[in-house]
């Protein structure tokens, strides 16, 4: 199994296994070792109070990326600290496409940049993560069973 | 009417049309002017691929209750940049409970630590988030009547 | 030697040999296992180009108390990403206190919020930080003897 | 007078005025509206208690990036908040530099992403920074008199 193999291996059972990344209709678009695209389309029931994506939403969709990206590379990676900015308002029926960017990668501690554009262009959130990374190794035979 | 009640009218106005809020099971605990408890339970749709609450989950609570606790004072207040740190991982069937403190509040900016715990005690989210006051008031009667 | 004591030695240790710290001429108010309390005077040449504070400064005061409480515990644990609001203007002679709150420990992640008050009680700057840490302890021995 | 030119005479009168930054031997290297590169070397007073370079002074050196950059538009720009990971320590000796990248620009709000690099290459620091953009002015004429 190559290394891309195996990215693709562990974001697809992530993915498969993760209920609240597909009610958020988050879709793979592209994936390599340490770096995915996601994109999802903005719902009537992920709107806020002032009738605009709320802010978690938006966040999520960087996060399971971030996620992805993360534990592509075979070790199961945890969220330690994410933050996130939000140059612009997202409507309904927005597409939004999140890409990740590993800025740094140590045997303990990854560190992603996930920008966030609306309708493919334009920014609207700019998110950073850490993670920790354990020594534990995705079993892929096991997760592959999950999706069964 | 006084600072309280209308702290009170802005929230439920808020809540009552936030339908992502209303997904995640967000109920209200506790509002004072610049300051809301909020609490909800974590479902099995709100998981993540290792079996956890999803990170933008906690996160989406916690932006809920910044959300609330600066638009409570009466101005359209949006946020500018949040960020969460996450200790421990949290269950399918944990209660999660929001309180927010108000750190700092000028003409156009507002500054807020929200503390997210598990079944009343365990620290399971730190997050700290800034919002932008805007000069335009919240219109009670209008978004009253948008609850009818 | 009791946790108070470790503590005490590890702080005075790393303050001891810490040339940027003594620079910012802080001085140790207060020490327990996991939470100190720091404080210094601006000086001119602490400045920025509007005449203020340097946000560096603050960050600076903020990061070296993360440093010590997260420390204090005996264990060597190295800062990994932390975020500073800035609510209010600092001006020269002004007196910074940084009190830290550990607001959550396991074996390899530490987080800590950190409040910097101007004057005893107005606040000027809130921090977060997470520390990543170590297996390796703090040979007080050594240290010490760094001091000669 | 042209963007770029203005861009200019904005830096290098922060820059003149900014006594902190002159003592971290902040150079500029380049300079456009929006965007600058800055440099400086690490000394031993920078250091911290374990030989590093202090998490403060890389701090220190993206937020002066991050004022002159925002500032290079015209307007007086105050920092809000920031965020800095830092992925791989930085030694005695160390030369750094910190590159700007404008991420969104509104009337009051812009957001900037600053790396810094170590030795030309190697991440050390990622940071990134909102800033509250007032109506005002920067008056070049009364900030060309300060270098006088």
């Amino acid at each position: 199994m190559t290394k891309r193999e195996r990215a693709e291996d562990v974001v697809h059972s992530m993915l498969n296994n993760d209920p609240f990344s597909k009610w958020l209709g988050i879709e793979v678009v592209e994936i390599s070792p340490g770096s995915v695209t996601l994109r999802m389309k903005v719902r009537k029931e992920m709107l806020n109070g002032f009738g605009y994506c709320h802010g978690g939403v938006t966040f999520s969709l960087a996060d399971s990326a971030l996620a992805f990206a993360a534990n592509s590379h075979g070790k199961v990676s945890l969220l330690v600290k994410a933050s996130m900015s939000y140059p612009e308002v997202i409507r309904e029926g927005d597409i939004l496409t999140a890409r990740t960017e590993e800025q740094s990668l140590s045997n303990s501690i990854g560190i992603y940049t996930i920008i966030v554009t609306r309708n493919g262009h334009q920014k609207v959130g700019i998110f950073q993560g850490t993670v920790y990374r354990t020594r534990k190794d995705h079993m892929l035979n096991q997760t592959q069973s999950y999706n069964q």
